[in-house]
């Protein structure tokens, strides 16, 4: 296969991982585009792109990866996406897909958009922390658009190649459901929890499962606003389940009922043994 | 310093573990006992201890152990503290302090009893998943009920030993509300969590947020149902606290507030970059 010309926009954590397995494990040319010069001379001399995208590289390009947040991946398609070529791959990384896959539909271009979410993130955001080993194993998302199988093979297979464990495709409904549940209600509650007066005082009297829980209560509050609001109606329903699960346990607690206490934390493992 | 003569009632988890780090680290002699004659046999052919302790050897202890359920510890110290020689010290590993203190305080003997809390575990029990290194850099809660510094001394040179990275002094009470925070009210969520009509869907949709959230959902029902429910008013306390940060959450959510909701995740970022 001769080797593609893949532009990626935005090298933060994502973005900047990408680039890396890419230029890691493939011959193909990687050049990137960002806001910020600093990271582009970064990734330049570090060897994670071949150097910077220009306009007419956007014109060649075969494949162009949005790894920005969903209001910059729009403003982007609309304002360069007619530069791309017939036959070239617009895909993006956004964690959130019903809204900006509908608002994608209605920009004019000849490139085809296929709508992605690598499922891997760590505490700490920019080019600086991306690693290309937070790929390996996880989910690749491929979010069904309409795009023509060749489309959505050409991402899959750099998904391949970037070392992701599996792909998964799914509608856009479906995804957003899904990641209310997997990644954004996880993120929430890690906020409620070190709100708590305790937090504070926890040093000395916390081991795995404090850690565990809190890990990801650092958060990036503009992006995760953003996303959380982009997904309201699912995020909403979940976190209502989880409060009225909560809720139940409190209940259970409150009356000193070791039966309904028990009979609850059964079900709860059961399911993790079964579902892992 | 004279090697010790040391009795761990309880070869699960926990109590393997101390006995395997005490035979790793140290000279002292390591005497088991357990209901469960395979455990035995298991901790003696791994070397894990030195043999099996009688009556004769809780006679002859300097310090013993008590890494068994609540309920057990009482019935223990209540039938064989008679047994133990003055100048002995009785500790046990007990996840709630405040009750069991106050009874263990109610028993006769000439023994000094010492509370302590090794704040250490993992999601498997049992001495097959028992292994020293949990110990490493953990925390252990020494609980002060009036013994004398000389036993808590005796007790906290041993958690070093262990390998345990600090060893902290509290009340009970503290104690208690402390560990409804950092200890059962992850274990609380996690359950509550993984309930979700969604949870079973989760592979391909999932990454480290699902995992670490959900890790310890897979509970043991009958020791945590006990914890909790011995705990039942800081518990109840931490989840009411939670409750009412995840529905200003919620609230922020439904009604598309992006400015409360940032403000409430920068303030949870704020706490957890400066809590750790």
């Amino acid at each position: 296969m001769k080797p593609l010309k893949i532009v990626i926009v935005g090298l933060g954590l994502i973005g900047g991982s990408m680039a890396k397995a890419l230029k890691q494990n493939t011959s193909h040319q990687v050049l990137g585009m960002d806001q910020d010069e600093d990271a582009l001379l970064d990734a330049c001399s570090c060897g994670a792109i071949d150097g910077k995208a220009g306009r007419d590289d956007l014109k060649t390009a075969d494949l162009v990866y949005l790894c920005v947040y969903p209001e910059g991946a729009l403003a982007f398609a609309r304002e360069y996406g007619p530069l791309l070529k017939a036959g070239s791959v617009l895909t993006d990384a956004c964690g959130v897909k019903e809204e900006l896959c509908a608002a994608m539909a209605a920009l004019p271009g000849q490139y085809t958009f296929v709508a992605g979410h690598p499922m891997a993130g760590k505490e700490r955001s920019g080019f600086a922390a991306s690693d290309p080993s937070i790929f390996v194993g996880a989910s690749y998302i491929l979010v069904d658009t309409g795009a023509p199988d060749w489309a959505m093979v050409l991402v899959r297979e750099r998904a391949e190649e970037m070392g992701f464990g599996r792909v998964v495709r799914t509608t856009p409904a479906r995804h957003d459901q899904m990641i209310a549940f997997t990644s954004q209600l996880p993120h929430a509650l890690a906020c409620a929890y070190v709100m708590s007066p305790r937090c504070p005082e926890h040093q000395g009297f916390s081991a795995g499962s404090y850690r565990d829980v809190s890990r990801v209560a650092n958060i990036n509050d503009a992006l995760w606003s953003r996303l959380f609001l982009d997904n309201q109606k699912a995020l909403t329903q979940e976190l209502d389940q989880l409060i009225a699960n909560l809720s139940r346990l409190r209940d259970a607690v409150d009356r000193r009922d070791q039966e309904e206490l028990r009979s609850l934390l059964r079900t709860a493992a059961q399911i993790k043994r079964q579902v892992g």
